[in-house]
């Protein structure tokens, strides 16, 4: 398809892709699509990711039920990296992080250190079975 | 320094960054930094890259005065990706993107085709002279 051919996709046929809450305008979670993750994505409104660690598509919430519904895809000026809008799913508020916090951006440069600054919203240990 | 050896640098020595407008929450534009990008953001307090087109650190606005003022740096779960909280100065409304835009996700993707969401807001033919 079309839209999925104007896509850049890198030396690995993978985009970076951004995921913000679209209520709060939080930045949940960076992943990476290749083509059928991205063709998946669209095709059931959830975010579908392909993950690197473990070679294969990831929709994303499969385990934890923390399911990210896609409202819309946005693509940067060079055609190479994706932002979604999403609603965070499974819990009030959202989970995205595997370490139960609501975003995986939470640990802030504090002078000479990284500082984890949001809390733990659900044991990982409750949310992985 | 101890918080530069715990960013997870790629195989090429990057990490992904995200800049997300502080008083917005938009998502402004996507780069990659190296340990001398990020050290110099930090000790300028503004946003400094590294062009992987051009293979230099890229102090963003250093042509365009287009500067983005870091108010605040984090980092992922992961330690492999960055979010740099900022203010983009030198037009108002901020303009991050080369097309003259305020951000550079411009481009939404609409039934089958991406199609350009957002005004140009300065004719990219004046900002880089």
């Amino acid at each position: 398809m079309d839209w999925l051919d104007s896509v850049k996709w890198d030396r690995d046929g993978l985009v970076p892709v951004i995921a913000q809450e679209r209520s709060s305008g939080d930045v949940l979670m960076f992943a990476w699509m290749n083509r059928e993750a991205l063709a998946e994505t669209v095709r059931r409104g959830e975010a579908v990711y392909f993950s690197r660690s473990r070679g294969r598509l990831w929709h994303k919430g499969e385990e934890s039920g923390h399911i990210q519904q896609v409202h819309e895809i946005r693509i940067d000026c060079d055609n190479d990296v994706l932002l979604l809008k999403v609603d965070q799913l499974g819990h009030e508020p959202g989970i995205a992080c595997h370490t139960g916090r609501h975003s995986c951006f939470f640990q802030r440069l504090d002078g000479d250190g990284w500082r984890s600054v949001e809390p733990v919203l659900k044991d990982p240990g409750s949310i992985y079975r």
